[in-house]
């Protein structure tokens, strides 16, 4: 039963993405997941026999939908200034998420950067899915020499705000400086890399 | 014997201190404490019952000598532009441990930001006690209408950096993103707020 079976995997590795992100990677239990995935855990065995497995099933399936977001974004958004500000607008569409958990691609990262390096290797792909993505916008800007520069500086952004958005669960904080980034974004667009 | 007692209590703390760092807090045992303090266990209880005890004077421990090093560092540096600089400099003073294990307030705060809100709140003094003593300096520095608002900005970008660093293991970013803003802070100093 092939369909099936691809369901109940799905089903599985959503609920531990859910649990990863509330919670924590360490502060999950595989019987967490077992009990959030409401599949008998007899069965999750024969999907996952640990949670190491889990999440590299986890981050292979967000890499995917980052993908297909970046995709879709690429298509909606006609010029690159334009995907740009879509990218940074993540700040806003997930403020309530943010402040809570922080992002789930930075604090899953770090959390495992402590004492996990294998595990983190693999988490780090999350961050280089977006930077190949932001560099080749920045490059189609007009900023071909400095593209993958300007990419890391605009994720070390983005992560900086939600680290501080999420430690202060400061809303204001989060609007001022998504507008602050847009209008450092608007600049760049403009020719203007004075501040670049 | 109370010197001793003191003495025996800051082993502990320090220990913990060390390892809530390297390896979490809520990876970290009440065992790993007490063996990596070499205090026998009956005397670790003496001290601290349970290890959100110890997180609670760790944090007070390290707010005090954030408070002491602010405190050097507006005695030894004369001018508020010169104590920013100061500040900056944890990035590549820290560049290994940062590398290693992500910055120490900002990994402790989103770790206990997903589930445990009261040790969190207790964390975030970290925060604000740098973000106080920013703030004096943007105000002296002449920008005392969004002194608040620039100090936070500040540690944003650290935050942003120190996570990009440890994800990416990337010593040629953080020195890059920190010389970055220390051209930022430069032009501050000289009353250019284009890029503010």
């Amino acid at each position: 039963m092939p369909k099936k079976s691809e369901r109940t995997r799905q089903r599985i590795v959503e609920a531990a993405n859910r649990l990863f992100y509330h919670k924590g990677y360490n502060q999950t239990s595989f019987s967490d997941v077992v009990m959030a995935a409401g599949v008998p855990r007899g069965n999750i065995y024969y999907y996952f026999r640990t949670k190491d497995e889990i999440l590299e099933a986890s981050i292979k399936y967000r890499t995917e939908r980052i993908r297909q977001m970046l995709d879709n974004w690429s298509s909606k958004y006609r010029t690159p200034i334009e995907r740009l500000h879509r990218f940074i607008d993540i700040l806003s569409d997930s403020a309530d998420a943010i402040m809570r958990y922080g992002c789930p691609m930075g604090t899953l990262n770090t959390e495992l950067g402590k004492n996990q390096d294998g595990l983190q290797a693999q988490a780090e792909t999350l961050f280089k899915v977006f930077e190949n993505w932001l560099s080749d916008q920045f490059a189609e800007l007009g900023y071909a020499g400095r593209a993958s520069e300007l990419a890391l500086r605009l994720m070390s952004q983005g992560q900086g705000i939600s680290v501080m958005a999420h430690v202060h669960n400061d809303p204001g904080l989060l609007r001022r400086e998504k507008e602050h980034l847009g209008h450092w974004l608007a600049q760049l667009a403009e020719g203007n890399d004075a501040c670049a």
